[in-house]
């Protein structure tokens, strides 16, 4: 079985666990009061050019996205999203278990546009103290459907957050592959720029696991380490993260590495899908692909590749996820396309035998 | 200022005044382990024909939600319902503070499909454990579009309920009115054979305030006066209740008294608005309607009227509702539909003076 | 049965009732927006001697002390409280529902002492983030055991609460008692000045049901509305609160009436109490009496009158609570004393038939 | 700095991460589909005897005990635990977060006892629905005082929690030393016969991080997964906590390496501060010893060993914790016990320079 399915089937970047063998004798003070935390968490303020950021470090995305909500909002408050982000999706209802609504908008593209933040901040004034007031902006970038914001977009949307009083939070779990996205002209300083907080993932692209958490508005900082504990999201062996993020973020530069490279092979699987008339569904631009295919295609190659369904069109299509990532090798990609290829080439490709 | 916002501007039917000073001075047991309280269970029971349900009684709508879907809900699961509905829009996330998220479905009339259900159910099957599992039905009736489930629509849903094993609950804050809608086909023996747990709304149909829920399905029912208590809605005078809910169901059943003539005033003034050209956004068929609009027109009317800004259609129109209740006053209503038929017979509407 | 079980046995001060009455069908706006309440939170302020204060009306003291409590702490915070506080004992972890651990510390008298404020907060101090940060100080007066806070000792906890920087919210459920209790040096302009926000108890002093939220600290009035609504505590016909609290503080004083002769009616049954050799557990100088009492005589009273079983002392002994309140009859307490005192004249009291 | 204040100052079993890397580029599914976690999860029920068991694996304790518990109990019940209970003391509330109560007795040497479990019990049947419902015992062995419940303790916990109806949940946190601790005669086949739930916590006892949750009773198996992901226990490359616990419990058994060793260090060193005179607070048999020192021992020893601050006696002495691990190093402990020795030998001990 060949793995498309998501962008964590593998470990890590060798040379993490390198320096966690090295290290592992090392009697450190728990929790994240380590040195290997601390010169991190420098690492990351320096490539995000925001010296003044708090930098935290947690395990993985639902809990961060949960911790960071929580510590941005007042019990009355709701998380702005569109209805494909994570928050909304794929927690578990975890932040209504924290206590908070995500109020919704529909976006095909999974992007959250200025218009959508003006309807629901307009809606809820209607009603006032009836109805959950809009709090905070959760985005990601590459969003879930795969599809980027440009800088002018997010630029425009944090005017409206401005506007409205609404901080910006980024879901960056992906942020990785974003950076050599197609068309992308947003840097690790525009993000923290232009949000109160975000968060810069580790998991999907080379540490074993985490997530760095900046905290660019003074106002989130107090007593964030409280908001980790009580959610869950903290490391007894807090050092192992910081470990992990110093060779991502440090001059061996990890979280870049290969960057472009891995992008190329989004791109070359993606013209494949389009030359077999494969269209995908959101328009995605990134390490995350979603073609649209008959039941008998995704039927076919589930029995040598694995990947998501991810959505039901009719009783016969589907949107199907295909990832690529930092692991990812050529040669399954080149394998994957040769055998579209040749089953479209097929005069009748849905009886071809892989 | 002659009011139409609401269903609750007025107190209450005037015995239910005379028996609390009547009783006043008697010594009860609080909480509701009182004479009356059991009498009113009594009754409700026998309204409802179902002699083995067990009946609570609680003192508003929003913490009898919370209440009732708490206890019918695990941790991991979230309560299906419309966009529009209650619990989704009106009650400042208290759902989502209880741990729940509300899974919805967009309908224009209010009303939740059958295919509503199905997609959301079979939507979370793909993701499993990464989503909230729908663990309930809520639905209200009348809706708060004002529009009515018939029997046969009802069983639908409780077919499909069934389907998945999903109970129902059903909101009938303003059940008293749907009893007397145009086309209404709804007993409240209908409702307690199609619901696993539904309420009887007293705030809006003759009581001061109060909310008498009725559990049917055997499942729901331990334990259940922790849960009024945890959430809020236990009042220390629990006789209050069931003095006020005995004659609504007694012999003298004000709970249904002038219905019938009520829900003409309704009607009346419906047909009022439609010989204006005010279509009903939602096709409402009891006692709330919801006009469409001009800006001109609200804002003449509301020197006069009071009654609520429901959405906004465009920059120049909106959904207004208005309301009529056990307490309204035909000639109020009738004050309101000469001064729309002289708005309107003018030659330039908009210039009236009221 | 003759019932001194609580102190909200009986309905309300009949006044009330004739006010509800007579502005039965006047229209309002709904949820406390009508000129009733205001004008009680004008009349309230006036009684507090503190015109700046924010004024809010809710149902029951459940609910409103866990709305006050989740207006006043982050998610990472607890409210520090006795053992036998209401919040900690009494509200079926409503307050743990929403979130918050109540940090509590033994007392027999059930009054918070400064060095129990400072044990909790120094402890914390140990482990920092660890562990759950103290967040507020709730105290009740009088407390749960009848005990009352003299002037000296509230001073007292607000200079600690104050050191620490920790709010105080006192729970007035029986306030109107406590102005009148032994030895009581306390206002409800003292309240005002020492407290960040207390409430004044309706349900148990002459209203039918009703609790005045009393925001002295500018800090906790922002968007108090929401969480009154989110928690549950919104009456839909609020002007019903409003229209009880007004002769309750209005020159007819209704909250102060008759205040010294009932608390007469405690004194009285407590010196007979003493007489007869049952000592009050806790010390209580108010309305509510603890007697210990050998398990013989709470039976054999058991058959004519109704009480309170508090807390077990041992196999044959337990602390029991009688309650007097505002609507006490003198009769009923000379008949409870009657009966005690020809109890232990008899040779063998145990014998003794009522 | 020699740290004993913790039993997670080290990385983990070598053999782990050798491991790690040699599966490094392995792909896998996510979130424990894979096939190294059922392994792990087949060798976890035959160490515990117990092929019906489900075995799931999560990442750090304080959300591992959230999960449990949340998955354990209904809305209104709560957990008992001992005061110094993990739940209680040094989870940040996340329990309450969760929405349940911790019911507490005060324990000097940190074990429940049956007669706590009763006093609760019972009196939580006086005041009924205004209280929370006791739910479950939640219990650790060693427990956070370094103490340890024998085989017959834990029965007669059982068989209280059998009348009234009480699943039984144990933090296995320290397992791993508790049995091998002084005097234990307890095995992971008794737990798995006393207990609903436990788990095996790997974090302290040479994992890198993780534990594994036992659930024993078919009750509580449904629908965990939902929980796990819920409250942000769930780890999206799950694959990492079945290649760590392979070893733990395969034929290399790296759970028991050196178990007898490394206890036999912390009994050495509890010798040492015996014959110092430094009684132990809470009588400590496992690897987290809790002598009692003055200030300004502590504050020299503070110079050269890092331990941990636990508890103030007075203002003078304070309850100190050193704890051994998996990786103590004997020369470590035999410089403490070096050191000890020369203060203590000396004419004036507070002299003393290190």
């Amino acid at each position: 079985m060949i793995r498309f399915e998501c962008d964590y089937a593998e470990g890590c970047q060798p040379e993490i666990l390198d320096l966690l063998s090295k290290t592992n004798f090392e009697q450190t003070p728990g929790y994240g009061g380590d040195e290997y935390t601390e010169k991190a968490a420098r690492l990351i303020k320096k490539a995000c050019e925001c010296p003044n950021a708090d930098v935290h470090f947690t395990i993985g995305g639902t809990h961060t996205n949960k911790t960071v909500i929580r510590s941005m909002l007042r019990d009355y408050e709701g998380v702005i999203s569109v209805e494909s982000g994570h928050v909304e999706q794929h927690e578990t209802g975890t932040i209504e278990q924290g206590g908070h609504k995500v109020l919704t908008a529909y976006s095909l593209d999974g992007k959250l546009k200025p218009e959508h933040i003006r309807k629901i901040v307009e809606n809820q004034q209607i009603y006032g103290f009836h109805m959950v007031k809009p709090g905070m902006v959760y985005v990601s970038n590459p969003t879930e459907n795969g599809t980027m914001y440009s800088k002018a977009e997010l630029t425009r949307l944090r005017e409206v957050c401005d506007e409205y009083g609404l901080p910006l939070y980024l879901d960056g779990a992906r942020m990785g592959y974003g950076l050599y996205a197609r068309g992308n002209d947003l840097t690790m300083a525009d993000y923290a720029k232009l949000c109160d907080v975000f968060y810069i993932g580790g998991t999907k692209v080379g540490a074993l696991f985490g997530e760095a958490i900046v905290i660019v508005n003074d106002k989130f900082k107090p007593n964030f380490k409280y908001f980790i504990k009580q959610n869950g999201a903290l490391l007894a062996k807090g050092r192992l993260l910081g470990i992990q993020f110093i060779p991502l973020f440090d001059e061996r530069g990890l979280y870049y590495k290969g960057g472009k490279h891995r992008m190329d092979l989004a791109v070359k699987l993606q013209d494949c899908f389009e030359e077999c008339g494969l269209k995908d569904h959101y328009g995605s631009t990134s390490n995350q692909l979603f073609p649209e295919m008959p039941r008998w295609l995704y039927e076919k190659l589930g029995e040598k590749y694995a990947f998501s369904y991810t959505e039901k069109i009719d009783d016969d299509n589907a949107v199907i996820r295909f990832c690529t990532s930092w692991a990812t090798k050529e040669s399954d990609v080149d394998e994957l396309i040769k055998d579209l290829k040749n089953i479209f080439a097929c005069e009748n490709p849905a009886e071809y035998k892989l």
